[in-house]
């Protein structure tokens, strides 16, 4: 297809996809002249991928450049393509090793994963998983301010989020190629996470309605 | 306690709690002297939540004024109360009304919140709790982009949410007074957000190396 049909199927203005296309974030299409290249269905999935990061997500672009990397990167199979690729999306601010707190919450989050038994989800050698930065930032700023964050806390919340994962990967599940399925992932990793930001609100006022609500 | 034991005790700077006092995010303490005054626990406590909403949370000065505004509201009861500071968290881009896809959107959420039995989350009169808004534009970016996003893909993530509610009320619970219960729902919501996105992103990733990985 040409770059008109292109952007009228992905809803993803022309300007816009030149603009991923000069910054690497959209393989070049097939050149069939001087002025005009055909792209195929591989690149309206990628630009799909490539929105879901960029709009919906805020992902910097020189990030979704790294995300897209790890999916080609030939040389690693599809559960390390998908780690490096959910690795490479933003996750915040690191934590502050100088700090303290930031020793205690680390303590914290490690008795939580081995209780858990996540043994991928420590950091091994010199290398940690950016989510387990993420979590000593968030425990950190818990303990700060005086909120429950002790492993007793935080352990019911994480075996259900076990059971989130495991919905995400049965989605992931139902594309058919490992390539396919690793670009899901992470569109899926970003695209959901209002969707359980909210839904969790939503919940929270129908609790909140059950326990203290009035007649 | 004075400004300084206030600084020490909840690990903000003076200036930054001068700052809050202007802004009125914080009442002022009881006058001592023509240059002095006197803070206590609730000076304290209502600076760890402002300090959740605005460092964690990065909610605008503005928003978070309207969420205290809603703690304060004697006319409402504490269901009542928690419901209108949450509300007052800042949700995102609203749905655009214009767009055919956000109203097929809307259709599916509507659905969804039917088949849950979800009565409190759904707009009434012209009121929308502004977490629905925030779930369909979620629900809009995944269709938009040709990601699963039927009743029958939601629904499995929003009873995993319930759970996660309910542990979110039981921790509220454990607060002694019903304004200390919805000071905690609000700071709780807010801080708990990266907590479960770093566990999500944790638990995909051993949840895929159970079913991708290596031997």
């Amino acid at each position: 297809m040409r770059l008109a049909e292109l952007s009228a199927r992905s809803g993803v203005p022309t300007a816009t996809i030149k603009y991923y296309l000069r910054e690497g974030l959209l393989p070049p299409g097939r050149r069939i002249t001087a002025t005009q290249a055909e792209y195929d269905e591989d690149h309206l999935r990628r630009l799909r991928l490539v929105r879901a990061m960029i709009q919906v997500g805020r992902i910097p672009v020189h990030s979704a450049r790294e995300v897209l990397a790890a999916l080609q990167d030939d040389s690693l199979d599809r559960n390390e393509r998908l780690g490096t690729a959910v690795w490479a999306l933003p996750h915040g601010p690191e934590p502050d090793e100088s700090d303290p707190a930031t020793q205690a919450a680390r303590r914290t989050a490690d008795a939580l994963l081995d209780r858990l038994g996540w043994g991928h989800a420590r950091p091994s050698g010199t290398a940690a998983p950016p989510a387990y930065g993420m979590l000593v930032t968030a425990i950190t700023a818990l303990a700060r301010l005086g909120y429950p964050c002790a492993v007793e806390d935080l352990e019911p919340y994480a075996h259900t989020v076990e059971r989130i994962a495991a919905a995400d990967l049965d989605v992931v599940e139902r594309y058919a190629t490992p390539e396919e399925q690793v670009e899901a992932a992470v569109a899926l990793t970003v695209l959901y996470e209002p969707v359980l930001l909210s839904l969790r609100r939503l919940a929270e006022a129908e609790e909140s309605h059950r326990r203290f609500g009035g007649a």
